[in-house]
């Protein structure tokens, strides 16, 4: 056996290690924070390494599957978007996705987000919502504090759409966000704009907090369709392309 | 300094250590299958020890961010959306996402898919979609075979709709619908309802053929508010709960 098929095996080895500690989460039906076997419990269970074992663990902790502490046994992990966020970021930056095609995904799922907030939404969440788009409009001269309110913003409306799934794809745009808002605002096309963008973001948060499904599904797809067509059309660099 | 302090202090360079390798790659605009240094180029540059350097570049395999063989250098990894398939089906099987979430976000989506597909479809592409939506009628008696073909069909539509991120997304629902959508033909409901799913599945294929991105969107939602709606209503268990 040569190193190639050695490591190879070792690989599969990782693989079905993962596996095990899925299986054991899913079996035991088992929920965040709930506590996990130690690496000693697989390994005898199992009959791989130490070694296997620890890298098992180590990869199901990248993807947020565990959470490792030190000295103490893992616990179930709790998902919130940044696998996917760094996924869709190092999917962007290698030129596998660009950032037009998210935007038209972010553009179809956050017009779903609105529809369903503004049947969903609590009090709470409406005033919240409301607060923000009045924070955008207040901060408009601040690119940085402006894209902050506004990615609080598209976020706020998934939270309220009360479906855990949109949330976390939402949340996972923010990081392109904070790279492609500010730089996008810095063009002349998009500054003239912007009256146009708080006037969308106040349609949106008022369309949510009068219940008004069709009403926020419109205006956020205004929002997309006018103020964020141009500012994707005004864009160049990695950022734009479309 | 404890033992949990020095763990911690760990886990933070291990993070910088994985931005590093990041930003090497965004910095020098590398592409998917481009050779990345090694080990020993990030642990001088870090001053990091080779523990967390190999921490670090595991943690990004898990990720698929590279991708590392046996005693060679790692490249810029590709993205499939099999990571978040993972973080996907984790957050299923411990309850932090139900299957009727999942189920809105991929009506939500494939309404997208089907409209963008009918305007941006290859003829081998409108080819490739009808001869699977036959294939999932030809093996409409057979749950597993019907299952692969039904997989293959939304995931060729995501692929004709040329738009890379909704490919990932929808491929990542596979592993999920591998389970959930033979369990739902297995209720009475699902059987009544069998020749409604194959036509709408036939519909949505036609449509996507005649380039006709209205009828396409109508007949995917067709299918997920009349099919789908009626398995998802007919499911109990984990995978119920609508």
């Amino acid at each position: 056996m040569n190193v190639q098929e050695r490591g190879d095996e070792k690989g599969s080895l990782v693989k079905k290690a993962m596996r095990a500690v899925t299986f054991h989460i899913k079996d035991n039906r088992l929920r965040v924070g709930d506590t996990l076997p130690g690496e000693g419990y697989f390994v005898s269970e199992l009959g791989v390494s130490r070694a296997v074992m620890r890298e098992a663990f180590g990869a199901l902790a990248a993807l947020q599957l565990i959470d490792v502490g030190n000295g103490r046994k893992p616990k179930v992990g709790a998902v919130d978007g940044s696998v996917i966020a760094t996924s869709l970021n190092h999917a962007v930056d290698t030129a596998q996705i660009t950032v037009p095609e998210v935007w038209d995904v972010r553009r179809t799922i956050e017009l779903r987000t609105a529809t369903l907030a503004a049947v969903s939404r609590t009090e709470a969440e409406a005033v919240g919502i409301m607060n923000l788009a009045d924070a955008i409009a207040r901060d408009s001269d601040n690119f940085e504090l402006m894209t902050k309110h506004d990615i609080a913003f598209h976020e706020a409306i998934a939270r309220a759409s009360h479906n855990a799934l949109f949330l976390q794809i939402v949340t996972s745009f923010s990081p392109l966000m904070q790279v492609a808002v500010p730089t996008a605002w810095q063009t002349r096309k998009a500054a003239e704009q912007k009256s146009v963008m708080l006037e969308r973001h106040h349609d949106v948060a008022v369309a949510i907090a009068n219940r008004d499904p069709e009403a926020a599904g419109n205006a956020m797809k205004a929002h997309f369709d006018t103020s964020i067509g141009d500012l994707l059309r005004g864009l160049a660099g990695p950022y734009g392309g479309l």
